[in-house]
């Protein structure tokens, strides 16, 4: 751990370059990744983290943009710099000390054979750069070992332990991927557009119910009303165990409309999760997931240390020959490795 | 193994309630669910896969419903029935002898809470409950033990052993899940419509890579022409390792149109594929990413015996308190279960 000693206390006064160059070893799991996270995973904690989906076209950067304007401009009412201090956490980081600071991981999985997302980003990075009290990373870690959803946490703790102050998760689309990479933010949105037909009804499994928030974005076009009375329809079928309504917002990003809205719809949850003492229960429930999926990853690495590629690459030929039945030879192989 | 004899005679013969149950039983991880595979192993091998997928409301239940037709009406030409009696595939399995059996996954992580989909597959079953050469199996598994993959490829197993000549797995969506689901199929198709905006723009990473054939169904739409043209530039990016140029087919799939056309595309990349050795290849590489994916499962049910569930509920309260750090947590447990 002694070699990241320097790269941790650079993070943590506030340097960007060492940011971006801890989430790249995080994120590319570049040896001393894991001794890395477990380094900084002390630091961590204060970050409030939010996840936001949405279809594509629904308008979600412009949104995250509005909003980490909006949190740049708040005061953080939740604690001050000094106190955050006293807890651990750098009291110099960026330059608005007693602002929000923000730091924005846009998970896009988008191939590098179309390439587009990423050259929007690039576009939005440097509309930001201005301002270093706004942080924004680009994920496509289609090849990386670990899965998405399990990377991107990952990052949120490197820039959780950086100081940032509030963390936006936004994802492309809304599939299982999404959902698993949102679902475990402490506050997730789904940001929906009229006119996209029966859309609430073909989003899928799990999402409609891991909304804390719902936006209806481009709420100026026709149709925001029958958005409307189709979420309010669904909910209507099943209560949440928590007791929480997801609130409907409805926004124009572009044109910054909705946006303080947003902002409050955000801490009138914060604040019910406090009232009813669920803040620890969630986090736990949380960790419950990422622990069997991390113990999921760290199972994977083990078995592929075990069929090395010549090796793995002749048993799989003898099964495609059905020389061999796949089912048995797992078990042999997984007899001999577990104790 | 022995127990299983009855269901598998029963199978092969054509019982089709037999099938559903050896079905139930993998797909719920049953007791016996493994022996069973292996118990089905050797009969398997002689059905061809293809992998269908696209964006919601790109009409692909109505494409494969349109396929499975086609394919009923066709003789196989890869082998008689009596050449298939011979290689130990049952002699007498469905009504229509020497024309193509179907089975068809649908698989649907749509929510119980929507509900949608399940209710549609009903109605699909129905209408095709005159001809026992079609069998729909809808899954839903997003609680099982298994990944969805994975399940879905040991579903994929019991219909191959029970005689079904053609296996179409459909999944709703483009997302990693559906990626992984379909790119072990022999052939894999991606249906895109018209008028989804900068569709295939946004269509995810690996999706592009991994379609053999592509279909612009719905085609009768403006737009048509400007998917395809997409798609070709798209393609002209990047050369396939195999050599193979994935073709556009154009389909109206709800007036049968273009069916012919997308029957002989894909016995086009099967005779490719055959006429160049890769058939072999192919499932060799498919089945390493298998096994590695099965032995990970393997593994990790192991480790999870040793998270009974409130030990990983005390863990992760731990963690969620910041009393104990979760990356050294599971290297211990992972530790402590692998040799």
């Amino acid at each position: 751990m002694d070699s990241h000693a320097n790269l941790i206390s650079s993070l943590r006064s506030g340097d960007v370059r060492a940011l971006s160059r801890a989430i790249s070893t995080v994120e590319n799991r570049a040896p001393g990744w894991s001794d890395l996270l477990k380094a900084l995973f002390p630091y961590t904690g204060h970050a409030r983290v939010i996840g936001l989906t949405g279809a594509p076209g629904a308008g979600k950067s412009t949104l995250v943009d509005q909003l980490a304007r909006h949190y740049r401009k708040a005061k953080n009412p939740h604690f001050s710099r000094t106190e955050r201090a006293r807890n651990g956490a750098p009291a110099t980081s960026v330059t608005s000390l007693d602002n929000y600071t923000v730091g924005i991981i846009a998970v896009d999985p988008t191939s590098p054979y179309t390439g587009g997302a990423i050259l929007g980003d690039r576009i939005r990075m440097q509309e930001h750069f201005s301002d270093p009290g706004i942080y924004i990373r680009s994920m496509a870690t289609r090849g990386s070992l670990g899965g998405l959803a399990r990377t991107t946490a990952d990052v949120a703790t490197v820039l959780d332990a950086a100081g940032r102050d509030l963390i936006m998760i936004e994802t492309v689309g809304v599939g299982q991927d999404e959902v698993d990479i949102v679902r475990l933010a402490d506050v997730t949105i789904l940001i929906l557009v009229p006119g996209m037909g029966d859309d609430v009804q073909t989003i899928k499994a799990g999402i409609m119910e891991i909304a804390d928030i719902f936006v209806i974005n481009k709420s100026d076009r026709d149709g925001a009303e029958h958005v409307e009375k189709e979420i309010l329809a669904l909910q209507s079928l099943a209560a949440r165990r928590d007791g929480w309504t997801p609130p409907v917002v409805k926004t124009v990003a572009s044109e910054g409309k909705g946006i303080n809205e947003l902002g409050a719809a955000i801490a009138d949850y914060e604040s019910y999760l406090k009232k009813q003492n669920l803040e620890l229960r969630k986090s736990s429930e949380n960790w419950q997931e990422r622990l069997v999926e991390m113990l999921r990853d760290a199972m994977l690495e083990k078995a592929r240390a075990q069929l090395s590629d010549g090796n793995l690459a002749k048993l799989a030929a003898e099964v495609a020959e059905h020389r061999r039945d796949p089912y048995t030879l797992v078990e042999e192989i997984a007899g001999k490795v577990v104790k």
